[in-house]
């Protein structure tokens, strides 16, 4: 009998018309899209695993997925197939085969998210990937308190309100870089990280606006993450700005 | 008796979700949702001149528009008001009093539009932004079939097919400049022209298209050019690489 091989899917989308990567009931995921598209591509019910679980409305560049299915003939004319099936928002693209071993969200190593916000309105064109922060934001405020998030530390703090899976799984991340960056008129936050729990990012330049804002010290951020508890950090910010850029294995 | 003042309005849409700038029944245009905006912030009806009118999809960077009404205490917070009342893909920039004699469309002097398109897929992010050209294109070809769009012509043959006002309104069209830039990893048409007929760069990219693939000669321009007649030029290129980018008075 033919063994089943082990392919690796290189997607990038525009996560403003999704709940997200995972699949839920009753509502347009990107997991269930691909999936569907795969399994009429292969003509065999197919799932797919993803390497994070990104928010509705959060996009990628460079999402990594894998399935499992017998040989295919020419992956570059099954790569082209699956985007004309797929809607214009999600692109394959490319299509691998992986070792057998290979497993899209438990090989990862290093994942690098960025967050884009302006001080200023947003231009029609970028509204669904620039966040707009209102009132007067202090950058220098907020640069100050980014080495507080370097390292290795537990960030229960920073996971999803009400996430029972962040403290059972390990809630302890290492953050290897969190940078600034002015970008034309807009702003971009880069960080790298051997892992995010849930709402994580989100959750991190929430706490930043509000040093930003003046309401909370660079140094409370530290104080924040020492007590471990999601209910003492400020709300998530918005997910649009928010883009999964790349993952490293 | 309180004279009303003209008003120059600069705004940027993304033409996505919008048959157009100009109001038709039973569609939304980008004219009649910032009639709506005006109407309801200056609590009397009020009609909007645009520079242009472009077609359904099509963007603009810096479009202009001019309406009449009494004197507006700050236009500042006049501004922010129809932004916050306007959809997000419409945005107003600029709102400053005018003299009485300026006309949005009839006192334009210049307009510079582009047009996207790349060769490869486009991603996600960008596909209502850049149109995507199958088959093999000879951009040096369509690069030699530019000059010939230069200086003053009658472009009848790259007006809208049917449109019975571009034989009435003068045809006679100067084109002061025609490049084509690459950005990344797509290619940049701009145009600057004292006038456009209606579908006119579309038209025009529209022949070019067909100069790239072989199935006209750069010089089949100059020929379509003395035809004077639509039904001979290719038809037009895609709405959604077409952004206007500014007008100049």
């Amino acid at each position: 009998m033919e063994q089943p091989i082990r392919y690796k899917l290189t997607l990038c989308f525009e996560g403003t018309a999704y709940s997200g990567w995972q699949k839920q009931p009753q509502t347009a995921t990107v997991q269930q899209t691909l999936e569907e598209a795969l399994s009429a591509q292969l003509d065999t019910l197919t799932y797919v695993r993803g390497s994070s679980r990104t928010d509705a409305g959060v996009h990628a560049r460079e999402f990594i997925a894998h399935f499992d299915t017998l040989a295919i003939d020419n992956t570059l004319s099954f790569k082209e197939k699956l985007n004309a099936y797929l809607p214009s928002d999600i692109r394959i693209i490319d299509v691998v085969e992986a070792p057998a071993h290979f497993h899209a969200c438990f090989s990862a190593k290093k994942k690098h998210y960025l967050y884009r916000f302006s001080l200023d309105p947003i231009p029609p064109f970028e509204r669904h990937y620039i966040t707009h922060l209102r009132g007067p934001i202090h950058i220098k405020k907020m640069e100050q308190a980014l080495p507080f998030f370097l390292g290795t530390h537990n960030f229960l703090s920073f996971a999803n309100q009400g996430d029972k899976g962040a403290a059972k799984n390990s809630p302890i991340k290492t953050i290897y870089s969190l940078t600034l960056e002015k970008e034309k008129s807009h702003y971009v936050l880069h960080v790298h990280g051997n892992g995010f729990l849930y709402k994580m990012v989100r959750n991190m330049v929430g706490a930043l606006v509000e040093v930003g804002r003046g309401t909370l010290e660079p140094s409370g951020i530290a104080h924040l993450l020492s007590l471990q508890n999601r209910k003492v950090a400020p709300p998530p910010a918005p997910a649009q700005g928010l883009c999964l850029e790349k993952v490293y294995y």
